[in-house]
Order: C-alpha cells, then sequence, then structure tokens
C-alpha cells in the first residue's frame, strides 16, 4: 500500500501484514491440534515474504506453511484445508484490528460527546444545501456525530467473523463422525464464533464485516467533511488543532486530519465493496473472489482504522471558534420563523429542541 | 429502469413507483398534521409525473406537493421541512418494499430447506476451484445456502428507516419547546422507530440497509451461480423446471431464472454501493448526495427483491439428477481419505459430518 | 427509476426508453433482413410493456418479438442470435443518447469558454484543502473546467458501440461462406462500426462506454461542486440565476442545479461500474453479466446527460460577483510571493501564468 | 497489501513501492531545477520510510523531502506546490509500471494469436448462458482474446499521465511571466506530456488511467474464467501447465493462475473505481480525493498487471485437449442447422466464418 505509514498508525499497519496473519495461521494450526488432542508443538521460525512467495504455486500460503510445519510436526493440518485455516486466520486478524478501530471510534465518541455538552448553547448557522438555513447549535451538531459513531460502533462490534474448519469440502469427513465436535472444541480454543455449518463459500461474515468498516468509514468521512468545510477561510468557525502548515505559504493552517481522513474513507469503502461483491463464489470453494478477500480486508481494516484515527485527531484539541460562528449567522436566519409567526428575536430564540436531542445522544451514548 | 418489467416482480415496481413514494409522502405529511392535532383534509388527487417534473425548481418533489396541499389546507407540513417529508417516505416505501423481499427469501428460505431434507444422502462431488475434491451431498449444499438466506433475511429485517422530524435544520424550531413530543407521537402514528437525533445527514439507517440489500443480493448470486454451473451442459446435475428455451436451438433449457437473478444482483449491488458512498453528507442537508439516494433506494430494493424471486423460481420445481451427481463423481475424490488412512470404499463412506450439518442447518431454519 | 423525471431531461429519458429499444431492436432487424436480399415487412405494432413481460420467459425481449415478426415475415431474424440485435439495438440506443449528452457537453463547455474569456482579468482567491492559497482568476477555473469538457466529449465521442452479428456463438454459421460479407452489409445499412469479431462476449465496447460515461459523469460533478462551493453563504461568489427557493425559508437561493447534478453524478458512476465489472462473462454467452448491462447502460446514459444539463443549467446565466471574490481575498495570499522574494503589492501582480493559461485553453476547445 | 508477494510479480511490487515514488519525486525536483537552469545538486540519501512517516504532518511525503533537499540545495522546489512535484512523480510511476503491463499483455497478445492459429481447426461446443449451442473452434475463441488484448493494450497505452506544474494553485506564479516556458522545460526535460493548463484538480488524465486498467483488468478477467470453466473437471478440456496441486488431494491441478487472476481482477477494478470517483475534487485542490489517489493508483496498477501476468501465466503452455473439445460435444448441437435447413453432419460442417474471423484478429493483431 503506497505511503501506509502516513496514512495508516503504525498498530493497525502490524494487525493486518503478513506477519500478523502468519501468525493467525498458526494459532489456527495450533487450535486445530490442540482440538484433536495432538501434543505437536508447533512453533517453526518462518521467513514469511518466503513464505508468500511460496505461495505462488498453490495459489494460497497456507500449502506451503503445512509442508513445513510437517517437517516436525506430521500430523499438523490433519483433516483441515487450507481455506480453514486461512479463514480462521482471518477471523483473528479482523477480532485484532477490530478492536484497534474500536478504540479509535471509542475516542472519536468521546470527544464527540465532550464537543455536544460544551457547545449545547453555542449558536450557528444550520446549513442545507451549503446555504444557511435556521440556527443550531455546535452541540447539535457533534451529538448527531456521537449517535452516529456509537451506531457504527455496534455495527462494527457485531461483526464478528466465526472460526471456519469444514475440511476440503465442508463435510469434515476426515474426522468421521467426530466432525461436529472437533469443530467445537476448535472454535472453543479459539474464542471465536461455532459456524453453525462451515462457511467456506457461504461469505455473509466477511461481507457483513465489510458492510460494517463501509459504514463506519462513510460516516466518519461526513464528520470530516464537516470539520473541513467549518474550517474554511471564509468559514473559519473551526480549527484543526494541530493543522499542517505548507512550506511556501506560512499562512495556511491546513485541516490535514481531516482531509487525510476523506482520502481513507474512498478507499475504505472500495477495499469494503470487494467484499461484498466477492460474495459470489462459485461451489464449495470459489476459483478467485475468496482469495480476493484476504488484501481487501486487510486494507478495509486498516482504512477504516486509519479513518476514525485522523477523525480523532481532527477532533482532539479542535478549536472552536464561538464568536466566529455566531458572527457569521446571517440576519435572515429567522426568515422561517417570522413566517411561521413565531416570536423569535435572537438565534437563540428559535433553536427548539436542539438541546433536548444534545441530553438524547449523550444518554444514548452513555447507555451502551 | 429499462426493461423493469422483465426483471422485477410487478408488486415490487408498484412498491417503488414514483405513485407509492407519493402515497408514502401523503402518509407523512397525514401523520405529521396528527401529531399536531390538526383536522384538516390532507386527501388531494394530484398526477404524480407533473407533481415530479414540478419537482424541478426545488430539486425535490415535497416543495410543489406542499404548495397543493396548502391550497385546502394551510397548516399543512407546518413545522417540517423538504426531507422529513420524503426521508419518511423512503422509510415507508422502504417497510413495504422490504416486506416483499421478506416473502420472496421466505420462499426462498423454504425451498432450501426441502431441498436439504430431501437431498441429504443424495451424494455428489464437492468441488473446489471448480475442480472435484471430496464427496458431498447435495444436502448440504442446499443447507448452506439456507443458513446464508436465513441470515441475510434477519439481517434485512433489522435496518428499518426511522421516521424522520427535525424541520429546516434538525432543531424543530417552528414547535417551541414541543418538539420531542411532535416527533413522539409522529413516528408512533406511522408505527416507524423513533430516532435519537434527527438524521438528515446522519445516513446510518439508510446506508446500513443498502448493506443488507447488497449482502442480501450477493448471496442469492451464489446460490445462482451454483445453480448454473450445475445445469452446465456437461455437469448436467440440475435444471431449472421452467428453463428458458430458444427459438432456433430447440435443445436448450437455458437456466435463465439463475440468469437473470446474477443480472439483478450485479445491479443491486451498484445501486447499494451509492447509499454507502453517500454517507457523506454537508452539515445539515447534503447538497447531492442525500438527492442521490432516492433512486438508488428504489433500485436497491427492487433489484434485490427481484434477485430473490429469480432464485425463487430456479428452485422452485429445480430437477435435481441424482443419478447424474453419483455418476459424475470420479474415483479419485478418495484419495484424500486414502492418504488419511481411512477406510472408505466409495464416496458415501466418506461424508464427515455432512447430515449433521444438514440438521443444524434445519434446525437453526426452524428456530428463527 | 424513482422520480427520473425530476433528474432526467425528457429528450434522454425518451431516448433510453423501452419503446426506444423496442425500435431499436427493430431496425436490427430490418438492417439484418436488408442483408440478406430479404423484401419482408417488418413494420409491426406491438405493446412494449407487454413485450417485455414476455421476454421473462427467455430471459430477453428479443425471443417474442421475433415469434411476433415470424407472424408475418417468416426469415425475419435469420442466421441471428437474440444477443446480436440486442446488442445492435443498445449501439443504436447509446449513438441516439450520447448525441444529446454531446449536445449538453457543448453547451457546457460554450459556458465555460464564455467565462474563462469574460473572467480572466476576474480576480479571486485560489483554495487549496479549502483554504486561501494564492490569487487566481475566476478566469483560470473556468478554463480548467473548458478543457476537462472538452477532453470528456473527446472520449464520449470516441466510444462507440460497433454492430453486433454473430449467430448463436459468434461463427455466423447460418450464413455459410458469406458471413463476413452479411456482417459489413448489416453494419454498413446501420451505419455503425464493424467489428473484427463478433464480440458477444469481449464486452471491451460497452466497459469502454462505461468508463467514458464515469469520466464525463465525475468531472461534471466536479464542477458541480465547486459552484456549490463557490455559492455558499459564507463564500457568495457566484449564484445560480435560478436557484431554488424553499417555502419556508423565502432567503434561500438554493444552488439546486448543482446539487442534482452531483446526484446524477454519484448514481452515473455507479451505472457505468457495472458496465466495467461486466467483463467478466463467460464463453459465448454470459449468464447474467451481459443480461445487467442493458439497464445499467441506459442508467448510466440518462444520468451522465442529466449531469450534464444540471451543470449546464447551474452555468447558465450564473451570477459572477465578481467584488465579492476580489474581498474575500485575504491579504495573506501573498505571504508565498513575499517568501520567494516576488514584488507583489495586490493579488494582481501575483497571477503568473493564469492569463496565458486561459488562452490555451480556449485555443484549445476551439480547435477541437 | 497482504501477500502482495503472491499476488504480484517483483518487478511491478517495486515499481510502485515508496522507493519507486521517492526516487520519481526526486525526478521531479531534478527536472524542475532544470528547467529553471539551477545547477543543485539534488541527491540525497533518504529512509524512504522516515519521510513518509514525516509526510503525517503535512499530509504529503513532499514537504518533508523539500525540507531535506534544501538543506544542500536552498532553491529546490522553487516555485512548485507539493502536489506539482508529487503528481509528476505518479506519471513516473505510471509510465513503468504501465510498460511492464504492456510486457505482460504483449505476452498474452503472443499466446493468444498463437492458440488461435493453431486451434483454427480445434471444434468444441460453443456455449451460451453456460450451455452447449452451436460448435466452434478454439481458434475463434482465442481470436476474440486476443482481440480483446490489443484493444486493452492500445487504450493503457493511451492512457499518459502528463507533467504537473503549476504552483501553489495553477498560475505559476512564482515563475512571473516565465511559466510557460518554464512548464515545457520541465515537461521535456521529462519526456512526458505538457498539459494544457495545470490538472490540480481536473483529473481525468488519472481517471482515464484508472478506467483503462479497469478495462484491462475485466477483460483479462473474461480469460482467466473461460480458462476455469474449460479447466473444470466435467469439462476438461484445458489444463494450466503449471496447475497447482493440493497437499491433501494429489488428484487435483487447480486452475491456480486464472484463479489468482481473477482474485486479482476484483481488486483492481475495486481500486481503479476510487480514481474515478476522486474525480471530484474542491476547488484549486482537493481535501481528500487527491490523497485517495496515490495508492488507489499504485494498487490498480500492480493488481492490472498481475491480472496480466497470471493470465500470461495460464496460457503460457496451457494443455488443450482437442480430443476431449470434440468428444464433449452433443449431437444436438446442430439442431440449429437443422432448423435452418442447412446440410450438416457434423460439427465440422457448420463453422460458418469462424476461421475467417480467426485471420482478421490475427491480422488485427499483426498490423498493430
Amino acid at each position: 500500500m503506497t505511503f501506509d505509514a502516513l496514512f495508516v498508525p503504525a498498530a493497525l499497519r502490524a494487525a493486518v501484514s503478513d506477519e500478523a496473519w502468519l501468525q493467525a495461521m498458526l494459532e489456527a494450526e495450533r487450535a486445530l491440534a490442540a482440538a484433536q488432542g495432538s501434543d505437536e508443538e508447533l512453533d517453526v521460525d518462518i521467513d514469511v515474504q518466503q513464505l508468500v512467495e511460496q505461495g505462488r504455486a498453490a495459489g494460497n500460503p497456507v500449502e506451503p506453511l503445512v509442508r513445513r510445519l510437517r517437517e516436525t510436526a506430521p500430523s499438523a493440518h490433519r483433516g483441515a484445508t487450507s481455506q480453514d485455516i486461512l479463514d480462521t486466520a482471518a477471523a483473528l486478524v479482523a477480532r485484532n484490528a477490530t478492536a484497534l478501530i474500536d478504540d479509535q471510534l471509542d475516542g472519536v465518541a468521546r470527544l464527540c460527546a465532550q464537543l455536544a455538552d460544551e457547545h449545547r448553547a453555542t449558536v450557528m448557522a444550520g446549513r442545507t444545501l451549503l446555504q444557511q438555513a435556521v440556527p443550531i447549535t455546535f452541540g447539535l451538531k457533534a451529538a448527531s456525530w456521537l449517535v452516529g459513531v456509537v451506531h457504527a460502533r455496534e455495527r462494527l462490534a457485531a461483526a464478528r467473523l466465526p472460526a471456519q474448519l469444514g475440511g476440503a469440502a465442508g463435510t469434515l469427513a476426515a474426522f468421521g463422525d467426530r466432525g461436529v465436535d472437533v469443530l467445537h472444541a476448535y472454535a472453543t480454543e479459539l474464542d471465536l464464533p461455532e459456524p453453525i455449518v462451515p462457511w467456506h463459500t457461504r461469505r455473509l461474515p466477511v461481507a457483513e464485516l465489510g458492510a460494517a468498516l463501509a459504514v463506519a468509514a462513510g460516516f466518519l468521512g461526513k464528520i470530516a467533511l464537516d470539520v473541513a468545510l467549518l474550517a474554511q477561510t471564509e468559514v473559519g468557525e473551526v480549527r484543526e488543532a494541530a493543522g499542517g502548515g505548507s512550506s511556501t505559504m506560512p499562512q495556511k493552517q491546513n485541516p490535514v486530519a481531516s482531509t487525510l481522513a476523506r482520502a481513507c474513507v474512498l478507499r475504505a469503502q472500495a477495499a469494503a465493496s470487494v467484499l461484498m461483491s466477492a460474495l459470489v463464489q462459485e461451489h464449495e470453494r470459489a476459483a478467485g473472489a475468496w482469495h480476493a478477500e484476504w488484501g481487501a480486508l486487510s486494507d478495509a481494516l486498516a482504512l477504516t482504522g486509519a479513518a476514525a484515527a485522523w477523525v480523532r485527531q481532527a477532533l482532539d484539541g479542535l478549536e472552536v471558534d464561538a464568536e466566529r460562528m455566531r458572527a457569521n449567522i446571517r440576519d435572515d436566519v429567522l426568515s422561517e420563523a417570522e413566517r411561521f409567526g413565531i416570536d423569535a428575536t435572537s438565534p437563540e430564540d428559535y433553536l427548539g429542541s436542539a438541546s433536548a436531542f444534545v441530553d438524547r445522544a449523550l444518554d444514548f451514548h452513555r447507555t451502551r
């Protein structure tokens, strides 16, 4: 991924790296051994890049891994197929990366809650179609961000990939009549959800994780866009605390964090779309659509997490210029009130349920 | 939509038609009036095409509708903004269309369950990367379809759009301090979920519905692909009951239903992707992304429902050639068993947990 | 397509309607007859909706059409397959719709050229990352729009679909050794490009048309976005002549045309993406991907043309407030000049090649 | 990119690596210096990962690079903006990567031509909707692949990114009235097309390159799909020479190359779609859409090239089983001939213009 160190936090890059996938594959193999009562050691020292290149021959990295494991542990991988190990590794990688994303989203939610609370009386122009409409509060804007982030977090937390174990074509044939028990032991060992039926080509879990990431990323894009629009020179209502400078234009304080967030959003959604398209898989193992998931999943996780991290940075210490917000309001934002025959002499008089909605949002956040 | 009468069932076409949207807008206006205790009549006779064309001036069809309503009901629409009515209409349209889709998915699920049950002992080749691997049963294949369809249904059922009422910029300013109560009465009147905060630009409900449709459609595509592959001349293991003929090649019995299902899937996912991209909306009303949702939502609903209807037709009366399935199995599908030192002299001996998984799938279906 | 009369000009709606497709299919059948020297009449009166519904059985509308034609013209369709007629109809529909789009793009280009010329000395802030950077002219901005529109037009004009004639599987077998001659006569009759080899599943022409539409639409989205941003209340540098009002906020002059343009762009690109995904087609006729093209092509054409029409409306009579542009410029836009040691005492002194680039753009437009 | 060493050839990975981008940025800076007659040395030793991480502050890697360059070359970067250097670097990276892709496509085309020529008399079933229809030759199938690949190559070769030089907002203000001359010298120095007007936010070149990659990738997906379908156990008409084995099922010879090609196609198209969506950019530099291009461009280039390399491997030494092709043909493939009253007693009698089309395709290839 070009310039990934610029976009993606180091922890997330590590969480979806080839090395992380390798460790997750080894964890899956160990759980498989444990589920069968094997006491073989599966600790090997592996050059991950070499392994991945060796995967070109069979079309996946598990086949060379298993060859390597069997040098010292002949029963390794018994009863499983490559996809069992790789899908389970995906579940483990996704669990770890999702925890990191969740942590970023939690940070974003706290900042939104703080802004909502602090600015419940900070009056600003509500803008529709980029035109001033009626007054709102900055607290209400932040409260709506908050509700969205809490929803996105919940959705993401619910999108857990199950363990995978089906054998060559989903029958667990090599385990005779013990298949279902081995599956149960395996999932338990890994603390992953146990699937009702192996999901080699029933990819709803992956697609739903992709959908949750696309939705989370998209909503983060909305927050970033609002920040970038409010930070416009001519609006000047907020400013990122760590706005980026320009080497030649010292006056600029670019909204770098919201800008990079938006870039991550565009790419995260494209990566996630692969996971939804890839639902259409042939028979008991797809000839391509499955293989497309690995990189797309890593990218969707890393870029959604990156978007969250950048939005968090944008909101952290966000300089809110309440005076400017108030001063920017045009007189005619009360024209609706007038039309409705409502006696409002200042924007402060025409805020309706803004504060009540802030309370509802904060309650919603607290109780989740 | 070109040739929509070819792809989409009539009931679904009606459910997302301009007329259906108009009736839903009227229902929203009536609920708004009721929530405010108004007793004005809002029954008007409207030429929907004319109304939609009039909507070009303001950028939405609510503005001309309201002008029309106010001719006889001067307080109509009071306190609301166009988006309140249109979003609520979207919620009503989606509720109706989703019920139709759910009915189709239910039909698909029942057919899958029937196939799973009937064919739990019908042995066929399991195929990975389009190559025969180890034996499975057709019942297991259908059981996996079943689990996916049940999941897709649940996900879709959970994706309900809430009522929308926020006024010009989400404060419900025109209702003074009664806004929250009016919102509650309005949602209750419509029997729609009540949002915590108006969601004019917090589009997670729409995006999540889009995601649920994309996932459902994608999985329907998997079933249709399996049917089309099994129906290949050289495989010949299934045949659609109502396979389409060719005017010049009388021998052909084309898998028309699975073919059209796959076409609908491709387009449904593209329409749904708009709903996820459109999360990135400006301030209190978006200048474009909101307007993009209307048609995309209708298309995603109609085409997902159409995909479900075609898959249902493909499975309804599906001719399963169990003998051909058995005959197609190559001898070497037992090579894995041999390698594992398992004593299997026929494919029937090497089915592992296939039947157990069928039971689990049928149980899962029954208990949902 | 929901609310299509709101988004899409009537001429474009007609150009991609079922009726237009039917007439194009008839034109293809007549050209086929002519190419074979048949003198049968192929003028029939057909209820297009009925025909389309009948197409559900065979999976396309040509099969029932041919049955109907053969009632009076027994040799109709001889040697062709349904796809020949439908692909050729697509070529004809696309040719007509593209001409309408081209006309809109031409209008957009002329308006851009006019703005570029008129405003070559209208100084405004150049904005990067939505922050004021250094001065530019509005003429330069319009000149860049102009170059993009001219490029988009050229690209679209080059994306012509060829005639299609291959028979059941691309061999023109029914014509014996005269196939190539019949193909030539057929393409000539229709004045469509003659393909080197039938393109039943080599869908580059359709995908490239989709790509050209996606690119044109995307760039129209850039112009619309610029207009919407410049029209923001706090910027106020331009105003759409026919800005839309609000029923409750009389002060608002919403940038309706650029808003609707942006909505069309989002959907046009999604429709066009189907045409690129659908390149992956099986053997000699795809089981689904081909069928997905019809509606997607119509939508991509209609929505790109609609985007062009809305951008044209946005630019037509655009109120450019040159004084506001000048007044909005912050003093520090000269900080770069200062840093470079360039003696610039006003924005007018620091415009570099802005005017030269306007000339280049106008020349480019004139000579194409 | 997860497991990129498995999917992407080493040369392509290198061509889009951070190091390649850095070298391209340096080349751009050197050309800029040369175009201004500077004789400063711009050879510095840089830790690219450190540089990229430093880019987090300003939102791009050029800003820290320039700081570094100016330590020894104070006039470095004079008159340019970060985007000038990064866009020009993108043009150089794309040129190099495109040359590698072109080489792979050339290889694919040669193999297609060879197959078309060798198998012009190899009769097989033509298949529509995955059902046998009428006879074709394998030569005709390969000829159609050939025409598509030649078209895709031409399209890709035409999609060259121009040099970029516009200064902070596209006026080249820092160059006074010499801007246009410096731009010319700069483009000449780099041997890149000279733009008519700087294209900071007129992203058609990038989008068109994206489109060309999406189209090339999609068509490669069609070839790969055909190979995978023909290689099915039950069809068995072709076999990849280097088919992948399975650790537990020794009989399997998986179509690994076409499988991995299809995976690359899915992801390449998603990456390319970002480049089309990203056309919608604000004012003189986008706040996010520009930044999304870098990684998407690298991915689209790498994955399209990878798809080409895998298709090339699939076709290289492809084992074509002409006897099986002939034996698979069902008797009823002559039913159309019979219906048309054509005297064809064997498939060989009903091939129409198949051979003529092969000639046309080979000619087309030779003369391009």
